[in-house]
């Protein structure tokens, strides 16, 4: 720790904490002192962390700094922040990182709210899936709201951006059967075995390329209402899915 | 429809639709013309409605008005505002109104975010529960992030907010089984016939006081995972529920 702690905006390790929060593409910033030993235990790389509450273990060339109160906060995207940060180097996964693993393997298929696409990372890690496809029109896995609403499990299995034409010859080359969620009011669940299930976007569902490719699995609900919200309806389907392999 | 908009902020129109937005203790406001027209036919009282579109039928003594494009905007929760806003008494809904319907009754006993209230409500309409009983530390199902969450079906079930005690002293009187989810691991669903099932805060769970009387229900998830959302939870325990008495 250093002895007087960073309190200008104009620091270059405060900049550069900003930017991966506003940003993402490089480096990506994790927010509290559990996430953060987390992330490291994920083998996630640590460049620096800044705060109240350093790791335990930590790497040698992890820079370690102090920062103020104010900035500490300015780097917080909630009201009471944690008080730790880590900046760490994107991890880079790739399509075959995800598809090599067996099991079911989600892909959030232009999924715009970041809430919703951090909300079927947990729920994926909670079912034991593979790992999750994304494509490049859904909200960034690594951006600040959907980091949050993983709650510290995106370090637990690989999320990977990936075009559409690509997760269908993934599927195509490993013969993995595609379902797609349909507000249908079909009672199809996923057969055990290996399997690909899509999740599309809050308004319009699964994209017609993806769902031309695809068997529909639904969850029945009451006719009075027009759907569920694209995590709920993860919740069922994957719950679903991890019961009949159990 | 008046001949020349709203344009102040003074006018008291606006200021009544601002003031039922912020603070919603008597008055409500609803955004978009179908959530507006699915409250006026799911029985709400309308005193005024404001926007571009009006709703094709609308009782004598509800007053329209024209408001100009910043005021909407200024209304408006989201970026885009869908142009339509309704101004409605409160529904007066009373524990009784709640538990004096058969089936599934959903507690949200200290779930603090809105969105989680409002999603929780959604999925109470879309598995048939028979209303909602939402202790006095909760968001207020009636706040506008929780009504945007309902996504038009706070006006399909009665919501009533009560005390832990009331809602207590309302299963004894029925004598119907009180069920608490819980993280615990456990398997076990909520049987067929009638029951209260209560749903906790994100971070403590179900309240000490409801737990004491409660058999708790679970969703086995993967040990690496900490717990699943508290909407997560309630989708898939509300979705058996639901199964098991179709």
């Amino acid at each position: 720790m250093r002895s007087s702690p960073i309190s200008s905006r104009s620091n270059p390790w405060f900049a550069r904490f900003r930017r991966a929060i506003d940003e993402h593409d490089q480096e990506v910033v994790i927010e509290g002192p559990k996430q953060v030993a987390d992330a490291i235990a994920g083998g996630w790389e640590a460049i620096a962390i800044a705060g109240e509450t350093m790791p335990e273990r930590l790497e040698a060339g992890v820079t370690r700094l102090s920062m103020s109160p104010s900035l500490l906060k300015a780097l917080s995207g909630t009201v009471r922040h944690q008080g730790t940060f880590g900046l760490f180097r994107k991890p880079a996964r790739s399509l075959d990182d995800v598809f090599d693993r067996v099991g079911i393997i989600v892909v959030l298929d232009g999924v715009q709210d970041p809430g919703n696409v951090g909300t079927i990372i947990r729920l994926s890690a909670a079912f034991e899936a593979a790992g999750v496809a994304v494509t490049p029109d859904s909200a960034d896995p690594y951006g600040p709201k959907s980091v949050r609403a993983t709650s510290g499990t995106l370090f637990l299995l690989p999320v990977a951006v990936a075009s559409r034409e690509a997760i269908l010859e993934a599927c195509r080359r490993r013969k993995l059967p595609l379902y797609a969620a349909a507000g249908d009011g079909s009672r199809q669940v996923i057969p055990p075995g290996p399997a690909v299930v899509a999740f599309g976007s809050e308004g319009r569902g699964v994209s017609a390329e993806l769902r031309a490719a695809a068997t529909g699995v639904g969850v029945p609900i009451s006719p009075t209402v027009e759907s569920l919200n694209v995590a709920a309806a993860a919740a069922i389907i994957l719950h679903q899915a991890y019961e009949l392999r159990r």
